[in-house]
């Protein structure tokens, strides 16, 4: 049974009803050794106020959520997508995260163009490295889902993920990696060999569990909670350890019309109960 | 420009509306060359009817829609569905179609065993292929978009599907290949080597049109009409092209809330205009 100090709650998990401070005093009183908030609630309080509060109460930040998007029709919107990450960079040092998760934007944003805005990809990593470098902090790729190809993401296997980090990042597996969310790549045929793949060449950076509803409703907002869906976590676990993967198991669960409606403490305790049962 | 005689209607597009010996005569006095009916539509009329108004109309059937799920927690069901699809076989054969599509179920059917679901696809495929070979009636794997692969099929992309080809009937491309559909493969990074691959060992049956709505709304019913999403329809046409792929297109969309209330001669005429343009 997985100890829940090697747990983290993504703030999404509980629908961003609260203001962050109140949702890490719950998360850390529920017993949970970490936490990945996004931008918006900490740059509602500001980083340094976060970044204290993390530390009395001793939660870990598996990833800082997220990148603004990389993909664009125009070098002057993905200029500034590139200076608003560069300063999330900045936070997500002072916050001490494990990393800063990249979700790179989809191929609408380029209209048709594929390739181009899977080029555009490697161009945005490949600067954002630099600073990220400096700073210490490790990037990592969060291949999407592909039904997110259009609007969210034009990375969609964690293998084209992998391939990205050794093209930009061949020699630094510290600073490139990749974040593994069961929702986005439990039906991938390649799945086991993508794992293990990413696991030898030590890119593994954060991984992030729910489940996947048989009939689900809605194309962003109808993640299960572990056990509520098809997907092994057992065995997906299993193969993350078997593959080197010995860091935090980030709960992240978008549910507008289930979880978000129930009281945040009752949400982290069927967290922490399915994750000691189911995952 | 492509001609319209090297074009087929799959009859979902127009939303299942109306008698198939109604839709048969709209589709074949619009221009087109082929059809793909379903399997409800042509037993409700028994397939020598259709078979023989088919002639008549000089419409070719591109594939016949579709096989029932080969994945099932039961021997009992798993039997009860290939009886069902040897059935609909032998109509595929009095309709003279192209290819019988399979689409081969999700994982939900078994529970969270994906590896065991994709081993009952291959046995039941296997089982099919017995009877398609003395029929002369190709089998066509369709794999699904990854969203299916809870509910609907477990096979998600080119490359699997082909896979698959080679595992089970490896020395026979004409009888077990694969009907390739841009809206469930546009996404997918292996993409072109997948289509060359499948082009060079000559797999593929079918190729079937719609586009991906930037915003898509729906999981199922929301796909676009060719020219109203995010997919480079004539770059796909090419690689498919390019892979050696001479067959028909056909247009299939499943639209509950766009094209399926627009009458069907306006729906032939949009998807004539767009094939011509767009694909």
């Amino acid at each position: 049974m997985v100890s829940l100090k090697r747990c983290a709650i993504n703030t999404a998990t509980l629908g961003h009803r609260e203001s962050l401070d109140v949702t890490l005093e719950r998360i850390a009183r529920a017993g949970f050794g970490g936490v990945a908030p996004w931008r918006h609630e900490v740059e509602a309080l500001g980083a340094q106020a976060v970044a204290r509060q993390l530390r009395a109460l001793q939660l870990t930040v598996t990833g800082y959520c997220r990148s603004t998007y990389l993909t664009s029709a125009t070098p002057a919107d993905r200029r500034a997508s590139i200076d608003s990450n560069i300063a999330a960079l900045h936070d997500a040092a002072e916050l001490g995260a494990r990393c800063f998760v990249l979700v790179v934007g989809g191929v609408s944003a380029n209209g048709r163009d594929l390739a181009g805005a899977r080029a555009q990809v490697d161009e945005g990593i490949a600067r954002l490295l630099d600073e990220a470098r400096k700073l210490n902090m490790p990037l990592a790729i969060e291949p999407l889902h592909p039904m997110y190809a259009a609007d969210r993401s034009v990375v969609n296997t964690i293998g084209q993920a992998l391939a990205i980090c050794e093209r930009i990042a061949p020699d630094d597996p510290s600073m490139l990696g990749i974040a593994i969310d069961v929702y986005h790549c439990w039906w991938d045929p390649l799945l086991s060999a993508s794992i293990a793949a990413a696991g030898c060449a030590r890119r593994i950076l954060a991984y992030h569990v729910c489940d996947w509803h048989a009939d689900t409703k809605d194309m962003l907002m109808d993640r299960g909670m572990m056990g509520d869906g098809v997907i092994d976590l057992a065995g997906f676990r299993r193969e993350m350890e078997d593959a080197g993967y010995d860091g935090m198991m980030e709960v992240e669960i978008f549910s507008r019309d289930r979880w978000w409606k129930v009281a945040p403490d009752e949400v982290l305790a069927v967290c922490a109960q399915r994750l000691q049962s189911v995952c």
